[in-house]
């Protein structure tokens, strides 16, 4: 694992409880985790659970030892790093946004493609069970033809004014702000849960706070401020509307700003014969509306999405017992470690990592050119 | 009054009961119905308790006795009969939107503004106690500067394909389909609770379902289809983006093709101290979250917006004793008696209902442009 | 009508409403309202919309041009007033707790059963839409065999000690406190929903504030406390154990002290093949859970019962335009008038009324004896 | 650890989790895990954990390199486990129920109290976050004196009459049923959160389903039925009142029958300054109403208990990345490891455990005493 902060805390604890939970076809083994500063990389391994470390992710990569590169850095290193990973032929998963631009994308897709080793990228709120089970409903066509998609990720998180600089208010290594962090998942979750693409786009993206306080230390999301200020060079919010490709219409909301809602990733699809509705505020709940039945006793089910023949769930616990955010993150290592036993690409691949980056590159171009609606583009 | 359908029946029951629970200063005497069809509109005067008919609303319009007009007919009248009420010396309650298009609003509102009457455009839902109270505290800076407001106006009456045709799918009655019918709405309320006004719009329109069945008879929303069928020439559905003139960004989201939300009005504020959120499915609750509280304890706080201390309230039933749709009507007609006997301006005036059908304007501009960003019309 | 407070307006508003919604087939005629301050009642009567007035009830009771008495009054002048109309022939509809004793409410079904008249006793929340839908669900064995009842009605008006006295805490007037003012309700919507009775209890009544101030004024239910101070003499909260008549277990909780809790009548029934839940804190909306749909996709429905449909709804508005707290009472004298027209008993009848209080006095009995199970009286 | 089902697989993912996420004092050690078939403990073992296995408990009991006991096993082996683990010099955790009986139950209190080792029972739904809030609040006077308790335990998971027997379901095992598994719970929240006693109580036990078939294999909670039946020794649902020792009234239910309720713990209290509710169904969220605030804007909050201020979530994930059911276990397993280090008793302790069982004993003597109000026994 490259990597140790947030994402890396979260992806160690998949690793190590994928195998307690579910019986795997390999067992993985947690070899070693890389990071720039030593004595840090080293209380990160014995907390986190690597059996050794490594200063340069590039000594990692080229171990012998190591089958599988899990990387956990922010966005402007993706690429490289994966490229690289992939020549050595280790397989790879890569948090999201796949890369900071379309071509860096594009090169990964590349390289994946001509690599021995599989690649997936991290959209893990694909694998929340209820995610899952909306999948399967429209898959089955409980919803009939999409008409309307309705997708945000409301977050409050810097909606004080006073809440510190980070490297995801940094362009260079966030390559964009809500876009690509937040609103890349709920690009990524309309399109997979719909099994179509958004084909075009009308964007604005804004920056309410430009200058913030510089952290005086990075530990955290929210961090600490300091007294210097420091310009924030990403979007704040991003609105954008859609068309997915079976001709249904789109909103998309992805905002840092909504005071009160934490993480509320909030997914609503009406179709022709029913509706589905999503808030990861109660992530372990399905709420599915089927237009077929009687007028009379027609309703939004609430569907408690923690039975056992419901996705990865009988390897849990019993009914009506939850799971909280961090168990898709063990439902990816589980697939992931799957795929690579049978010789499958996984899912998401690099390719679906570009798609979403190809229409967060529609959205900024909107965004750039008075909301023209910008065609995302094609897979060629 | 003039016309006596949906509308007429909603606002004969506020005329009815606006003396029975509120202290008014004029007591409103239902003196005349008007309707093209003799037989039906006497007997509806005699089922909604209007004291005499007529069959041509210039008839009604200009008798002595009458007072104040009540247009409640399709929007493709309401110029005419609302600018001949005002030259004829008469206070005038108009139904939303204000007219199908921009010019007839604006001879509406020149019309106003030469008239001794009093002219009023019926954005009930303004009304509610709920958002009243929404409106307040904003008013009062509860949830600081502006944001993100979130608007969305869901119905699935037309979901079915075989929901037949009626007057508010024709362009040349209706003017537009979801955009005028329920998208004026959560445009005026957008207005009306952070009291800004949306200043440019980035938009689709679209219909899903092109041709449909012609109603055998029109009774009731939802008709009783026959065998014919006849061009839908109106939107199904509008999405659209927009700016607040305080800065904030705005999504608005106004469709007949959300199966299972039957008239949810959801309205959500965002600002830089706190969040508000109304859905009109529970019209009787506003939640706010006041971000100025100890994070510990802050959290949403579900009001139920019934006790006296609330709008309009305590003229009805205890606390907890919930209302209804209709009872926005009474409201209005409250408000607009008392305006009329105090001669003050009611709101929203026709000025404001002018301000909204700009906004509608420029929603169809931006759709058949691409959906390239498109200015509000300021008040020449 | 006798009396013209709270209830009294409710009626009032019910007997006005109905037939301009309803195909009724006798048209009520508000003829006259009695109430022993003649200013008050005069001024009642214009503003609630009676023709006449009388200071004396017996002067009511006894006008030829009366056929139907409406009781309004506290619970302990329902028996001479309903037995005395029974007597003159008049039909009567009265409020609830149908009396403040077992005898007299034995007394008042022996005068319903011996009089031409029908009598009616005012369990309105039967009448709620929602309800009405539960007891088809029922009677229809969607949820089967009835296990558990899980009944709550929780308010909060006088939670504050500082809450004036008032009618409803003097056992005189009031017969019981929370018990028979709310736990009637409950009872008798939980017999009604499940078609069964309550067969034995087990009980605590408490009055956890036992000295008030005295009101200044008898407007409201609130009123307005002055210095002097009075004895509470009924229940704060009643909380009890039954048992239903078909085997299944029952919880009843009926308190003025639940801050928050405005009006919220909770009701939750658990059946062999499903489950109903209804809280009229949200009062269009019933939810079914359906145990025969397979678990991967079962899930408490959330029904809007604003459809078409539904009962009653047809007369009113669209889809998704909820009722509110008086709807109820309109549907109560529709189909009360409805049952005079048609010569038929309307329900709940008198000895409804009497089960359940045989119910309340049960509660009582069990308080009174260290919370023994108490055998429901059953009818000789 | 001895026992290694569901709730062992519980308990050793707390053991696995505590270190990686908080800093503890000491670091455990999954020494052995006891069972009594050799197979299968090898494959708990490896899959949960442990480093070695125990064919016989004792065994485990008596080894040196065990510090600390950890018994998962069915209530009817608790006492001698417990005690003779304590008189071992070992501390103890011990599952909840305490005990199957009151007498079993003081002995293990004796056994403790004489014991150097430490012992701590296991009621896990204290360390959910949203209850410690609770608990703070209730402690902090924020909801003033307690008028009322309402709480509910509501399952379904053998609602279906075909559910196979299983070791819950047979008293000689299990002690009793829903009272003892989920009852128990219950009642320790309620005094856990109030700070109260429960004092006496009036009580019905019920079992709907007296013979089922018997369970072809063990495995999870709902086995698999065989073609045999054997009859059901223990109750399917429990309900009774009770009074809290500050002079509330409070409700409890627990119930296996409550079709669509998986895991729904309820708990509402209402006091004299607010109220609070929870519902294990949305385990991260807390509803709080404070009375002190304006009526005008008073409503319960909703508050999301995942910030970084609220108990146990700073070693977590950031605000609105929810906890799921096992967490509790690790706060617990945290909070274990925190008092031996600082050798200070654990709460709850068995003395806590003892309070609960007397509770449940006095639930079971009402229940076959007609309800009567029986006293819970005070501690001696």
């Amino acid at each position: 694992m490259v990597g140790y902060a947030f994402m890396g805390a979260a992806h160690s604890q998949a690793w190590r409880n994928a195998p307690r939970f579910f019986d795997l076809p390999m067992r993985p083994d947690m070899a070693a985790v890389a990071g720039r500063d030593a004595a840090a990389v080293q209380a990160a391994a014995v907390r986190l659970g690597w059996s050794s470390t490594e200063t340069d992710w590039k000594a990692l990569v080229s171990r012998d030892d190591i089958d599988l590169v899990d990387i956990c850095t922010p966005g402007d290193t993706h690429a490289e790093i994966a490229i690289t990973a992939l020549e050595a032929g280790k397989h790879v998963l890569c948090e999201k946004p796949l890369a900071n631009s379309v071509e860096e994308a594009e090169a990964m897709v590349r390289a994946a493609q001509a690599a021995d080793g599989l690649a997936m990228v991290g959209f893990t709120y694909r694998r929340v069970p209820a995610i899952q089970l909306a999948r399967t409903l429209v898959a089955d066509g409980r919803i009939g033809t999409v008409r309307h998609v309705r997708a945000q990720y409301l977050q409050d998180w810097i909606a004080d004014p006073q809440a510190p600089l980070s490297w995801r208010l940094d362009k260079q290594k966030a390559g964009s702000g809500a876009l690509g962090d937040i609103g890349a998942h709920i690009v990524d979750l309309a399109q997979f849960v719909t099994g179509e693409a958004v084909t075009g786009v009308s964007a604005i993206l804004e920056t309410f706070v430009r200058e913030r306080p510089v952290a005086s230390e990075h530990s955290g999301l929210r961090g600490t401020a300091g007294a210097q200020t420091g310009p924030v060079t990403v979007d704040d919010a991003a609105i954008f509307l859609g068309r997915m490709s079976g001709g249904g219409l789109a909103t998309f909301e992805a905002t840092r700003f909504a005071w009160g809602r934490k993480n509320a990733i909030r997914l609503e699809i009406n179709g022709s014969a029913g509706s589905l509705a999503f808030d990861f505020e109660d992530m372990n709940v399905l709420h599915f509306f089927d237009a077929t039945q009687p007028a009379v006793e027609a309703g939004f089910r609430r569907i408690v999405v923690t039975e056992p023949e419901h996705p990865y769930i009988a390897a849990w616990w019993p009914a009506g017992h939850g799971l909280g955010y961090e168990h898709a993150f063990t439902h990816q290592a589980v697939d992931l470690v799957t795929a690579i036993a049978e010789h499958r690409q996984p899912v998401p691949s690099f390719a679906d990592g570009l798609v979403v980056q190809r229409v967060l590159a529609a959205v900024e171009q909107s965004a750039a050119d008075d909301s023209r609606w910008t065609p995302v583009q094609k897979e060629s």
